[in-house]
């Protein structure tokens, strides 16, 4: 007889979470559908009902991280200037346990889409919405006097970025030396930099 | 007859190009024996007598990035301040072929490196040199009036490997919109936001 609806979703998200969790430990490099069986607890049979290939095995890790980034819990954002900007970087730090696994899938993400094409241009066009999503609170805070009046928001939006990954990847090989409170310093500190003496706050 | 002891260098070179080479095309993720024979025009088993195991060749290709990176030439440095720690981040960043290639390996070996506790310790322990290396520059910059008396060597030293390594991931997926000479431009920016007003050239 095959499994109820109901069953079929809960063993969906049984696979999913072993995807998730053999990406957090080994990442793309070690994902493989024998490493997800063993983390499941069932036979590497099984679970290619699931992923005939291991394309499709990394298509649905791609997915996932994608989804979860997407749905994961964020900070109540501030309207505009750099106050919504603040709270969009707090929200891509590794300052949580699974802020640091997804952080830590997506670095070993780009091993994967260095190699890859399509992939390569998915993430170059991830950069491009992200950059432009950080623009208008930039924007915001040049018009408002929160940054000089000549701040190009274009390039400040690249170098916000810049900074806030380069954080992660610093935080993720030495957490000890980048605890939550130490990175939300650092944040401070840059934000502080690009408003310079303009900033009321600064 | 073994071959004289030239052949074998000359050879022992022939592999390590062939390494470099699947590596800046395929990550680590992409490196096998397979890759590297295929890239020589050998057999996988000629290939074994370099590298009976999976793990000499990723040991090999580790050493191999340390080494170019050592090697690699570099600008001419200003004795201190910030001009030194600018010609230092100028030879990070992926302005020339060689560079882009060299830090496309880098990033990729960051799957690696956070899969494998000692490879992670090794990749902090880099992290913790390249601050440490930049940290003088700062103090220097700072004792000179370049930057504000109230900077902190320690975190400004974190947060320009942090903007570096970040506009390096951002350049590497997107070229055409990071070419030489915006990263150029976004450096600049970078270093007279944290220069602050205190700067002479400010």
């Amino acid at each position: 007889m095959p499994p109820a609806p109901g069953d079929r979703e809960a063993r969906r998200q049984d696979v999913s979470e072993a995807v998730w969790r053999v990406l957090a430990d080994k990442g793309f490099g070690g994902l493989t559908l024998r490493a997800v069986a063993a983390a499941m607890g069932v036979s590497t049979g099984m679970l290619m009902h699931y992923f005939p290939t291991k394309r499709a095995l990394v298509a649905h890790a791609l997915d996932l991280l994608e989804r979860r980034t997407a749905e994961r819990p964020r900070r109540a954002r501030p309207a505009e200037g750099l106050a919504a900007l603040r709270a969009m970087l707090l929200d891509i730090l590794p300052l949580t346990a699974d802020d640091t696994a997804r952080n830590r899938i997506w670095v070993s993400s780009w091993d994967l889409a260095l190699a890859d094409e399509s992939l390569g241009r998915d993430q170059a066009d991830r950069y491009t919405r992200l950059r432009s999503a950080i623009r208008p609170h930039l924007e915001a805070a040049r018009d408002h006097g929160e940054l000089p009046a000549t701040a190009d928001p274009d390039q400040l939006a690249a170098t916000a970025v810049a900074f806030t990954h380069g954080l992660v990847v610093q935080a993720l090989f030495d957490p000890a030396r980048f605890p939550p409170d130490a990175q939300t310093a650092l944040l401070d500190t840059f934000l502080a930099s690009i408003a310079g003496p303009a900033s009321p706050s600064g």
